[in-house]
């Protein structure tokens, strides 16, 4: 029996399943939360003991690897993890030979959800599918001509970091409006606390004013600073529901809880929630112009948001792309899963090489 | 013998080049203006006079086709040419592989030009590319894995129309700030010459208004137009070299005037040619991010307009990229001429396929 290893290095979670060969469901699968306290060597010596406990003493033939990092596919060199200390220029793909005496792939998680969505989810059978994570990060792997497509220093599919809003607030990469500095969970808390507290902000200062001219908001700032649509928001009622979330401590806000608040009619929360859609949908839109891929397949909690998010999203990337680029944009089938799928495409695919 | 025969269908101009299978020279070459009155039928007239005139009664084994508009590269039917009326739906490769009784492929002439600069121009040797020419219009075409990419329905390349500025100018496309509403030749000729008329206006105001208050020109504008770098420009001075330029008679501006103007230190015309390599520059680094290429060919009027226009655009890009995602940016090599040889490349990888 052929039988097949697949690891999801997550970064908060770790998991590992094994499958037959063709199977399309787990023959036996086993999860990890990963401690507070993770590094590199905690999170593969936890990831050895799933290993040996779903093996049971039987040999894997082949083992595929998605990690939550950038990743040098050629070599399956680890070259960092955002999340995790420790993980610089692990040699992940050798270890795991070593090891275990069988060929392991390894890939970055956007690709290689990107190709389990392809193989096993919502992009089974495309000519070309671009899949979009959006969570705590938004980040984006190819597939093109049924194979992945990685770039010339395997950075390919970072829509996360794409310009869609020169003018817009700072992200962590230090450029203006980036897609996810306006779409990423914690960036959507985020910006609704900051509209929120600007305006506990005012109304201190307009009981302090009593009588005076209402002060704006707006003097001393530079002209174009009034472009920014977070602060038009400022100016706006809402944020009841928000506040009714959270027990008033918006330090508790979530990316969740603001699509919850926008789905119960909170009017900050559903501007918010309509900026991170537009801001994805005019990314997807440049990209379809750009790329003409047949499909986009979305994935990640910020997805989950509902209605007024799919709406808009899918609005705006229609208007941004040219009429004749025609594309869909569909939601992930695989959730979770997805990178631990992938993993057993990547391992199918290797496994095939041979 | 084995014969290449090329064509370009330029829109404004007509060219034909017949080659030696692996020969880097034209064995002959002929070029026409097409007529002002041009139609799709007087375009194929000239053409067939063209290849009559060069082919001397021998027959060519493969023909290679660049045509100015959108291309079926499956069928080789032109869609339609935004340049010349009466191409919607033209078999074109029928066409040719009927009356010459050899196979043709076409497709358009982004996709050909970045298929002539990597094999025989400034792309050679590259694991991927992205050719993009600046012109009266900004298009774009890719190599990835040494092939042409078109994407589902052979529209991939339209960086043109990537919106960067969501505040800026609207485009022909409906959308504002599109990279060819800022970067294209014509686009900058209205941006100065817009510009300039503003500041005429505002002169003969002043000089009406005499001793009173200037009055702002923002006045009554929402706030958020003030972000407008356009808008901002025309409080500045500038323009004597472009005025000099053009006798006063700012409907002949063009963009290779403005380039002309800012390498003479005209301060409006530096200033929309820094908007024109901003949005080129930002549009790189969206696309370096998204696809991460090795390299960007870049081709067309508008880049011969010197350091100024290369230095901002190589200096946005760079700092749009995300620091881990390398690329070059570099000059095509071919000139007008790339169509024409990647028409040579496209027939011969249809020689090859025989």
């Amino acid at each position: 029996m052929t039988l097949i290893l697949a690891l999801d290095f997550g970064g908060t979670k770790l998991a590992a399943g094994i499958a037959h060969l063709g199977s399309r469901e787990w023959l036996r699968y086993e999860r990890r939360l990963s401690p507070a306290s993770a590094d590199a060597k905690t999170d593969l010596e936890i990831m050895r003991s799933l290993i040996y406990s779903l093996l049971e003493g039987v040999t894997p033939s082949v083992i595929g690897v998605s990690f939550g990092g950038p990743v040098d596919a050629t070599t399956g060199t680890v070259r960092l993890s955002h999340h995790v200390a420790g993980w610089e220029n692990i040699p992940l793909k050798d270890l795991l030979e070593a090891e275990f005496g069988v060929p392991a792939s390894v890939d970055n998680d956007a690709n290689v959800a990107a190709l389990g969505e392809y193989r096993f989810g919502a992009g089974q059978g495309c000519h070309s599918l671009f899949y979009i994570t959006v969570s705590t990060g938004v980040g984006g792997g190819w597939i093109l001509n049924g194979k992945p497509w990685r770039g010339m220093s395997g950075m390919a599919g970072e829509i996360g970091h794409m310009v869609v809003d020169p003018n817009g607030p700072v992200c962590l990469c230090g450029k203006r409006g980036c897609v996810e500095r306006l779409a990423s969970g914690p960036y959507m808390a985020q910006n609704v606390r900051e509209i929120l507290e600007n305006e506990q902000q005012r109304h201190r200062e307009a009981s302090v004013l009593r009588g005076f001219p209402r002060q704006s908001a707006q003097v001393g700032k530079p002209a174009h600073a009034a472009a920014s649509p977070l602060k038009q928001l400022a100016r706006r009622r809402g944020g009841e529901v928000l506040r009714a979330l959270v027990g008033d401590n918006l330090q508790l806000l979530t990316g969740q809880l603001v699509s919850q608040a926008a789905a119960d009619g909170d009017d900050v929360a559903k501007e918010v929630l309509y900026q991170a859609a537009w801001a994805l949908g005019l990314g997807i839109g440049n990209v379809a112009n750009l790329m003409n891929p047949q499909r986009f397949v979305l994935g990640g909690g910020v997805t989950k948001a509902g209605e007024i998010f799919w709406q808009g999203l899918r609005k705006v990337a229609r208007e941004t792309a040219l009429p004749e680029v025609t594309f869909e944009i569909v939601p992930a089938a695989l959730g979770d899963e997805a990178p631990l799928w992938g993993a057993v495409a990547l391992a199918e695919s290797l496994f095939t090489m041979k």
